[in-house]
């Protein structure tokens, strides 16, 4: 029997050790090929390349893995691999992510958005992000997870147009309490600007910031990594308010 | 009274005909102040800069008007003109977009993403956009819807955390329908990358496609455009799939 094809794609670029531990988490579930940054695309959101032109370069090919490197963002690699490659994935996994995208960091995460462009072609898609910044970051645990979560959902499949938000806590898998499916909590983050001077003397910024959780709901992403539990996020690209529509239909236009 | 402040930003950039039209249409109802991107930003989504510095700069000011532009995505200009330069705005207004943001579209937009973030940060935000692309468009009834909503979300106030997304039919004032209330139409992009060739000899892409609608409802901002209406779809930052949590929770992880 054939084995599934995987296509696997993050944020933090071809090189990064969380798409190396992805690769080795699920190598032996399919035929691996990789379509990832040519360099870290974190925090590019939903991004797409429309004003510069795109490219993509195989950089290593073995029995069974095949990895490309692209020059746009996560969403590119997606759309590159399902309509340049014509590739008919069985599953899209995103990551593993260096850092938390749990809350709203979803919304920002170009690793998720790899997931939510798979979810929108129909390929069931998962994100998985380690709550662990370090680029020696410990992925031991949670390429077990990765495993796991990924083996039950080419099983079960995902419902059309939703794929999955994966975090995991910084912490050893004996210490896990477990997996929980959650709400993404409510919540921003409070930027503060870096401000400096170059050397002709010129203002410039970095942004910086710390993550407000308005939630204090124990259903949410943020409580179970709070209790050492994996957060599950079922997410969806139909950004309607539904709830919101009856009232703005009262407004008089 | 002191006028309300009203911050503009768009992801065509600040010298656009789009975004002028939309000062104009409303500049005699606040206090203006916009910030928007220095270069076009079409396509960058919920983007943020966090690999690299960012600048501002003052370009114009006169009685009740002051621009700014940003080297940033328009997400950055909200969050540069919230907690850099400390704004409170009554309201914040994005676009005049050249080109539709609707359906899927509202995901890969900088355009609605700055209105995203604005209702992220509890402030009434509208994206609109008209449906056409050309740098000659004529913004005359946009200019006049653009001003009728605004005016409206001005008194009515919005849903916490719900924004607007707009789009007008590139028809004349007198030939637009109404306006409608509607959710987003469910849609892709299929997309075909044009190869070419450098003169080095090496392949690049270029990102092109067509719009595919996938849903016949006639509650869709799809449906409105096609019959004439102006659309409006109230978009959250939620993206939990609620109605996927059952099915997910019904895996033994």
């Amino acid at each position: 029997m054939k084995k599934p094809l995987i296509l696997i794609c993050n944020d933090d670029g071809v090189t990064a050790p969380g798409i190396q531990s992805l690769i080795e988490a699920v190598r032996d579930l399919g035929e691996i090929m990789v379509v990832a940054p040519d360099k870290p695309q974190s925090g590019t959101g939903h991004g797409i390349t429309l004003n510069a032109t795109l490219r993509m370069q195989k950089i290593r090919e073995e029995e069974g893995l095949k990895v490309c490197s692209c020059s746009g963002t996560p969403v590119d690699c997606i759309k590159l691999a399902i309509f340049k490659m014509e590739m008919k994935p069985a599953i899209i996994l995103s990551g593993i992510n260096h850092g938390s995208n749990a809350s709203i960091n979803v919304i920002y995460s170009g690793t998720m958005s790899a997931a939510v462009e798979g979810a929108l072609e129909n390929v069931p898609s998962i994100g998985f992000s380690l709550l662990d910044h370090s680029i020696d970051a410990d992925f031991t645990a949670a390429k077990g997870i990765a495993r796991q979560i990924t083996i039950k959902a080419i099983e079960e499949g995902l419902p059309k147009g939703v794929c999955l938000n994966v975090n995991i806590p910084k912490l050893h898998a004996e210490e896990i309490a477990g997996i929980k499916v959650c709400r993404q909590a409510k919540g921003n983050w409070e930027e503060e600007f870096e401000a400096r001077k170059d050397p002709m003397g010129n203002e410039y910024f970095w942004l910086t910031g710390t993550f407000n959780n308005q939630d204090h709901g124990e259903d949410t992403d943020i409580w179970a990594l709070e209790n050492n539990y994996v957060s599950v996020v079922p997410v969806q690209h139909d950004l309607t308010a539904h709830t919101a529509l009856s009232e703005i239909n009262n407004w008089d236009l």
